[in-house]
């Protein structure tokens, strides 16, 4: 019997262990970063906010003028097979649409058949559940986010080569990750996260040069529900450093407490009291229907 | 026995045909575009100016933090190798390094083995020898090319969805390629191609935000020795619009002469006396000992 327990994907019409899942080097979604994807995650076995994720996703293949032969509910089925092959409880689930391959000698993408392939894989955290509790120390990058006049952010992609290399320079400083700026310095995203800020009863997240987060959506409505003022507006980086709190919100963990910005504590240096409410709603919400897609193992 | 006529790869130690040439989706290569490359080609059965894509290509890796157990000998073997096996005498030859993949569950660039793989295929055209007869027709782009302070084009990369998506845009327009501009309307580069503007006896390419072809270096040279005067400068996108002559240089193609900027002629809308000498020395100097590697098949 084949073991899926490491990760199966779905690609090219098979289901296989992920180890086996490649993509040819010739795939301009390799060889130009041409492609677009989505993550949902699996959570004591279900699948949370699944249909939004599959929304984000389509429109982002329709931003790229990208076809594939599967509709929302075709993703969803596939999706959810690749998590029921591996048995996996707590999941990461990836969703992806290559460019493909051009026709022998061709530079001319319309020439190509586009490629979806999906996998799942045991739930990765940018933060684990202990280092959340103690909170994370941040980077806060000297190297711009790719703007979204070149690449837009709200079609998820592979540009990450500015993330990547703003995470080295944030270990190198003694950090654990890193929040990348804008041309002007203001705070826009990291590597697979947004972020926000807490002074009083006002949130603030970066606006724009983002991806529009479905947990980022999620910890607006719920700290609208709390009863706080949410803006979706620049964030300086000063303006960070002088917050009360400072956290993230990723698919890979949720919501997540930074205590530190460039190793300068912020307050105490303890996860502050808004961060952890909505972590603790966060998790609670993933018992809740509406938002959850159990799996039939 | 194998048939390698439609190209050959190295890959994971092993020379295989192209079509079988795969990388794992998990390698951040792809999921986070984390790789560099370089493109020479053959001509004739020979190497063209090969030592310096691979010295370009090691400090890439270099600039990236990545390493791999082959010297330039080593690299400089492979590729020849690729191309023996396909036995093509006019070919497109790639080498590149991924960052390959983190230990299961880490997001840490640091514990990724880096992957290097090579592989020959057909040459590749940016417009073949009739188009550059009659001249390109390239749009200038409103989209702006990632910049500089983001990913670094020095450092050849796979970041091309902006340059995938202007091409859309360029199709839509009537226009055969296009080129990018920055956030101030300079023009950079292309698709796979740097750009020169003639006025008089001066020559223009952009100083900033481009990979330093190879191909640019040897138009350089070969304009400087024929008594022009070559400026590494900005330019604007209505200078070129305003020049006598435009064309494009690429280790796909050459020298390609460009006579219509978004529709409108260039002069008489054939190519320029300048750009044609300068193609013509090009691929005369392809005979040259210094510039070349001949392929023992």
């Amino acid at each position: 019997m084949t073991d899926y327990s490491r990760g199966c994907a779905f690609i090219d019409g098979d289901y296989v262990p992920i180890a086996e899942a490649k993509i040819p080097i010739l795939d301009w979604g390799f060889l130009h970063s041409d492609a677009t994807y989505d993550v949902a995650h699996v959570w004591e076995g279900k699948f949370f906010r699944l249909p939004d994720h599959i929304e984000r996703f389509q429109h982002g293949m329709q931003a790229l003028r990208m076809s594939i032969p599967f509709g929302a509910g075709d993703i969803e089925a596939i999706m959810i097979e690749c998590v029921r092959l591996s048995g996996l409880r707590a999941a990461y689930v990836e969703m992806a649409c290559t460019r493909g391959l051009p026709e022998p000698g061709s530079r001319d993408p319309r020439s190509c058949k586009n490629r979806f392939f999906a996998f799942a894989i045991p739930f990765v955290w940018i933060a684990d559940p202990d280092k959340q509790l103690s909170g994370l120390n941040l980077r806060i990058s000297l190297r711009q986010r790719i703007p979204p006049e070149s690449v837009d952010p709200v079609v998820k992609n592979y540009h990450w080569m500015d993330m990547v290399m703003a995470q080295f320079d944030a270990y190198d400083a003694g950090c654990e990750n890193v929040v990348m700026v804008d041309a002007r310095g203001n705070l826009v995203e990291g590597p697979g996260f947004n972020i926000f800020t807490v002074a009083g009863k006002t949130l603030k997240t970066p606006a724009r040069g983002v991806l529009e987060g479905v947990t980022r959506k999620t910890a607006i409505d719920l700290a609208e529900s709390n009863g706080f003022r949410v803006e979706r507006c620049e964030v300086p980086a000063d303006q960070a450093r002088a917050a009360d709190e400072v956290f993230l919100t990723s698919t890979a963990g949720g919501i997540i407490p930074v205590t530190r910005l460039d190793g300068v504590a912020l307050g105490d240096a303890r996860p502050g009291p808004v961060s952890l409410q909505l972590r603790e709603q966060y998790w609670a919400l993933h018992d809740d229907p509406e938002y959850s897609t159990p799996i039939d193992y």
